[in-house]
C-alpha cells in the first residue's frame, strides 16, 4: 500500500471495520493490534490524519501523549507486564506498516515475547554542528 | 544503577552535567544522545521525575508529545534523514538504561544505522476478554 492511500486506520475510524477498542475519547482511540509482539499488544492512534510524526498537530500530538500513562498502567494492569516499549515507526524502512501515525504498547515478558531490538550503539561526532544545526531547524 | 537513584538525567537537569541541547521548554528538555543509534538520535525528556511512562503526569506526558513533531522535523531538516523510529524504553528488560521516562528520536538511513528490530508477530488470541480487562483497568 502506498504510503498516500487511505489506510485501515481511516476505515476503523469510520467504523466502517471492527476493532478491539479498548479507548476513544475526542482525539484518539487505542485498540489491540492483530498481529501482536506480545500480549496485550495495543495500538494509540490520532483521529488525525496523518502519516508520520512529523506531518502531525501538536495538539493531537499532545493528546496521544496524554493518554499514554493510564494506557500504559492499564496494559500493565490487564496483562500482568511489569516492562514495556513504546514504539512509533515513521517511513516503510523504520517499520512503518500503515502509513497512519501510531503509537504501538508492547508489553515485554519474562518469555522474551515483545520487541527484540538490536542496541548497537555508536560515539558521538560532531556534536556542535549537529547540535546547532537541529537548534536552528526548530521551527 | 538500581531504577531508585537519582539518574544522569537529574544531572543534566539540574545543570550539573552538560549536555548537548537542542530544545527546552517548561515541561521538556532534549538533547543529543552521547551514544546514539545513528546521526541525529536526540533524547526528549520531561522535566518531572518520573522513571516510567505509567508513573508521569498526564500533563507531562502531553508536554512530551507535544513536542514530538517539532523536534522530529528539525532531525530531518538537520540530518537529511526520511525516516525514523519513536522508542521510549520501560524497565531494564525492555531496554531501558537511564530510569527517567525519555523518548528516543532515532533517525533511520539507507546504511542501515538507527533502530533495528526483529518483528516477530504471532496472532490475537483471548482478545474479547483481553479487551475487557483493558477497558475495566483504565482509570
Amino acid at each position: 500500500m502506498s504510503e498516500h492511500d487511505p489506510t485501515i486506520f481511516d476505515a476503523i475510524l469510520a467504523g466502517d471495520i471492527p476493532c478491539h477498542r479498548v479507548y476513544e475519547d475526542d482525539h484518539v482511540l487505542a485498540f489491540l493490534d492483530i498481529n501482536p509482539l506480545s500480549r496485550g499488544h495495543v495500538l494509540v492512534i490520532p483521529k488525525e490524519r496523518a502519516r508520520f510524526m512529523h506531518e502531525l498537530s501538536e495538539e493531537s500530538a499532545a493528546a496521544l501523549g496524554r493518554v499514554l500513562p493510564k494506557l500504559c498502567k492499564a496494559v500493565m494492569a490487564a496483562t500482568g507486564c511489569e516492562h514495556y516499549n513504546l514504539l512509533q515507526n515513521n517511513g516503510a524502512p523504520a517499520h512503518q506498516a500503515v502509513f497512519h501515525v501510531h503509537v504501538h504498547i508492547i508489553p515485554k515478558f519474562e518469555d522474551d515475547s515483545g520487541l527484540c531490538i538490536e542496541w548497537d550503539s555508536g560515539s558521538l561526532e560532531d556534536s556542535e554542528h549537529l547540535t546547532q544545526a537541529i537548534r536552528e531547524a526548530i521551527t
